[in-house]
């Protein structure tokens, strides 16, 4: 059937198992879909894979060169994350594979989930509400003050999409911004500082929402942690790596830094039990990005990059690779 | 000892045995302070009672007709909350006695735990704090998505220190802002809805902030939940009775109103029970306007009127009583 007119375009689908987007349906109507997860598979997988052209990658499923190479044709990966970091950008870029994103898609969504876990953590919300859950107002009617939000010094490590739309909702607590970030920002009134230290050194509130890279890995470390303090507070909504979680966890237990809000881990779904205990920690399943609202968001941009691909119009959210030429 | 020079004025200190202040010590170094549960009570009571000219009322106790009619000589009386629903204002009116309170010492925090409740309900923070603490993040995976915060309708009811904080920050989220009081205001940009249904009908997030009297008692009732309907959620951060609560809870738990976040209750400490298996409900122990930086910005005001008073200067955050002329 290769050649044909009348055959829709094939695209290959990679996700896990207990992944799926409702578009996928949509996705059968258009396109000729090749699922490895098919039981059956499609009868012509082998040849039909062999020539697609364009890889959905559903979810953070891992997009490593193994993978790539079973699709010698691969020209494009549609990705729907905000971060990369499950890709081989290497082994894409050495095969010059385009790689779309979900650019600022999920980005208000994760801002404004930073900020309700930074007034969680400071104003004990989570906590509150455990306290009046177990009964305990009529009995106790003692609970642990929080700490104010409003002025407080928000420290952001990162300030793309989604770090400067948190810094403007800071903005609005009359707190006062500054951030860390590959290389000081043009244009922007917030205090920049060299690296995550000096960053933490002048930062009640550190909020990690950069890009997880072979850089960024632990670029939060027990010396950063050491300088926040213990009247200081980390919000992870990046990626778990980007912290080292075992100093993290150990100075949370010593009280060596003052509380956090973590949506992300280093071994998800796993959970150092030891944050169980304590009242000044906001746990969340990795669940910033998803609203009903964002997923509709995501999944129509994924619709436009595999239509824009395959008529060859320019794709959104892009990944710049800067292919050797 | 009444007239001698060298005696420090006297105040009445008016608190429930449990509520007590740390100024209390200092004042006790600069006046003479008499206070009625004071076991053994101060020797000169009975006289020095019949002649104070200030009561200092700690915390929500109340001060009905009664307790002022046990002070005759009674000019002010000093409070320390923003609500003053715990005061016969009739009363006080009909003595020509001055009434000052908390004014917007506490705004900031009532502001900023508001917003944190309203995301912590949408994008059910809470929730997910007790669905990782359980455990249940490894087995089940799944975690029931919550609701965008960014762009949401809000509707504010009373457009006071704190209401008009609590807008300033929900601006920054790109959310639209409405609002009902007794009147319109001039020179705010928001919308303004003659009633608590009109606003309801027009609110994804309603926020009940203002004060409690014979008029707002029930203001949000059946009909204002009904018209906000099952994708609208509320936040109190008022006073307990501003809502018909046991309204709130039955349309809570059939589901005709989509979430509450609620640090006020009509009857605390105690909390309905069936609000206890929600998870699109936050709970909190009246602590929205407690961190230790406000309880030290009250005290210093409480501190000020109290000399303001004795040396005949104007007070601060005075309730503008309109006495009969």
């Amino acid at each position: 059937m290769a050649g044909d007119e009348e055959t829709p375009p094939a695209l290959i689908l990679h996700h896990l198992p207990n992944f799926k987007l409702s578009i996928f349906a949509l996705l059968r109507s258009k396109y000729t879909v090749l699922d490895p997860l098919d039981d059956p598979p499609h009868p012509s997988f082998p040849e039909l894979s062999n020539a697609a052209r364009l890889m959905l990658c559903a979810g953070p499923t891992p997009v490593t060169a193994a993978v790539l190479d079973r699709y010698p044709a691969l020209e494009c990966v549609v990705g729907s994350s905000a971060g990369i970091n499950h890709f081989d950008v290497a082994a894409c870029r050495s095969r010059r594979i385009r790689i779309t994103c979900a650019g600022d898609s999920f980005s208000d969504d994760v801002a404004d989930y930073a900020v309700g876990l930074a007034i969680d953590v400071l104003r004990r919300v989570s906590a509150a509400d455990r306290f009046v859950r177990a009964g305990s107002w009529p009995v106790r009617r003692e609970y642990g003050l929080g700490s104010k939000v409003s002025g407080k010094r928000v420290g952001i490590v990162g300030l793309g999409s989604i770090g400067s739309r948190i810094a403007k909702r800071f903005e609005s607590f009359g707190c006062s911004i500054a951030y860390t970030s590959t290389k000081k920002k043009p244009n922007i009134p917030y205090t920049f500082h060299a690296n995550a230290a000096r960053l933490a050194s002048n930062t009640d509130i550190l909020i990690v929402c950069c890009a997880l890279t072979d850089e960024t890995r632990h670029l939060i470390n027990t010396e950063v942690m050491a300088t926040l303090g213990n009247s200081g507070i980390i919000v992870n909504v990046g990626r778990g790596a980007l912290v080292d979680e075992k100093a993290l966890v150990e100075m949370l237990v010593s009280g060596e830094i003052g509380g956090a809000g973590l949506d992300v881990f280093e071994h998800e779904p796993r959970v150092p039990r030891e944050l169980f205990a304590l009242d000044n920690v906001v746990l969340s399943p990795h669940h910033a990005v998803l609203t009903p609202d964002s997923l509709g968001a995501i999944e129509d941009l994924l619709l436009a990059n595999i239509e824009a691909f395959f008529s060859n119009q320019p794709l959104k959210a892009e990944v710049q690779l800067e292919f050797a030429s």
